[in-house]
């Protein structure tokens, strides 16, 4: 299925019916995620992956009691670095080293410059950067739930704090910064499923110059 | 090609060739970001499409003279809104009520519960959750580039308030706030087009709960 037809098959899944998403799709979508592009190739964020149903009730009611919590396969929650440490931008030097078998040595102007660039960012304008390059991974976990039919329903609509709180995050200098149940539509009982996809117009949302 | 061939096909392109996108894959591509997801629905950004070759090289010394700018074909800036009015709201919610031939009084809490929850947000913060939304359209704009071999780099690498004030963005409401060129590799003199690919390995990435 080309993206397109994805993007128009997907919506905003408010109703799922519990069944599994099957190991081979899930690490489908998982691989887009990890091959998502960033600002400088950080990736900074963790994707925790939850199928554990005991901790999605956790959720539950740290989402608004939105039933996809409870009822999806598995939940992504996208959380942002709390932060960009100068630990963090050298173990990503030392990947890029590896991956691409260089000396150190030759990334130390590349290492100066993204130190320098964060530098000038206060601990919350980088939690926001961070969470702005979580987006972009989202962005292609969507496509590539929609391309293997899979469900899947960006959420903000959840209290960051709770589940910062339930997840542990905060030690692990991470935040909850969107979350995506991913499972299956409940067609028959879930209001949206059968709505036209409302959009706005080609000639309002671009600009030709 | 499926999404995670297209993924591995791409890179942040550095050195753009000047070859023309054709209209159908640039319309491609467009489609896939209109049908981008957002919070509420509301798309709250407007996606410049630039062709117009000195348009291109008045924004190239605002984006750190990176050649891409003026190579490319055609420059996306999405501009996400400085703030959101209630105006902006009201049309959303007739723009639902003209798609789905509902009355707009059927319409009346939903517009209310989107008017309470942007009201908790400072005029700032309305901006950076408008640019969120719009980093979730650049991720399927990736998408949709690799997928008809189309080159994309996404960048944040450029002065956003020379870029609003050469567009004339700040009094359309509007602010850029992430920008992507569009166009063919060079493959043979751009330093980056045969280097491995470096992504945080999956155990570091993902948690599994």
């Amino acid at each position: 299925m080309s993206l397109l037809n994805s993007l128009k098959w997907r919506y905003a899944t408010k109703k799922m019916n519990g069944a599994k998403v099957p190991q081979e799709k899930l690490d489908f979508i998982l691989d887009a995620i990890q091959l998502a592009p960033s600002s400088f190739g950080l990736q900074p964020y963790t994707v925790l992956v939850i199928e554990d149903q005991a901790t999605k009730e956790k959720l539950t009611p740290a989402s608004w009691n939105q039933p996809q919590i409870n009822a999806c396969s598995h939940l992504l929650v996208f959380a942002a670095w709390t932060g960009v440490s100068q630990a963090q931008i050298d173990t990503f030097i030392a990947d890029i080293a590896a991956k691409r078998s260089m000396p150190l040595e030759a990334l130390n102007d590349y290492k100066a410059y993204i130190t320098g660039s964060v530098a000038h960012f206060s601990d919350e304008l980088k939690t926001i950067w961070n969470a702005k390059q979580a987006y972009i991974a989202l962005g292609l976990a969507l496509a590539a739930a929609a391309e293997v039919e899979v469900d899947a329903t960006p959420m903000e609509g959840f209290v960051a704090a709770q589940y910062d709180e339930i997840l542990g995050l905060k030690e692990q200098g991470l935040t909850a910064t969107v979350v995506l149940p991913l499972g299956y539509r409940d067609a028959e009982s879930d209001w949206l499923a059968n709505l036209p996809k409302v959009r706005r117009d080609k000639d309002l949302l671009f600009k030709f110059i």
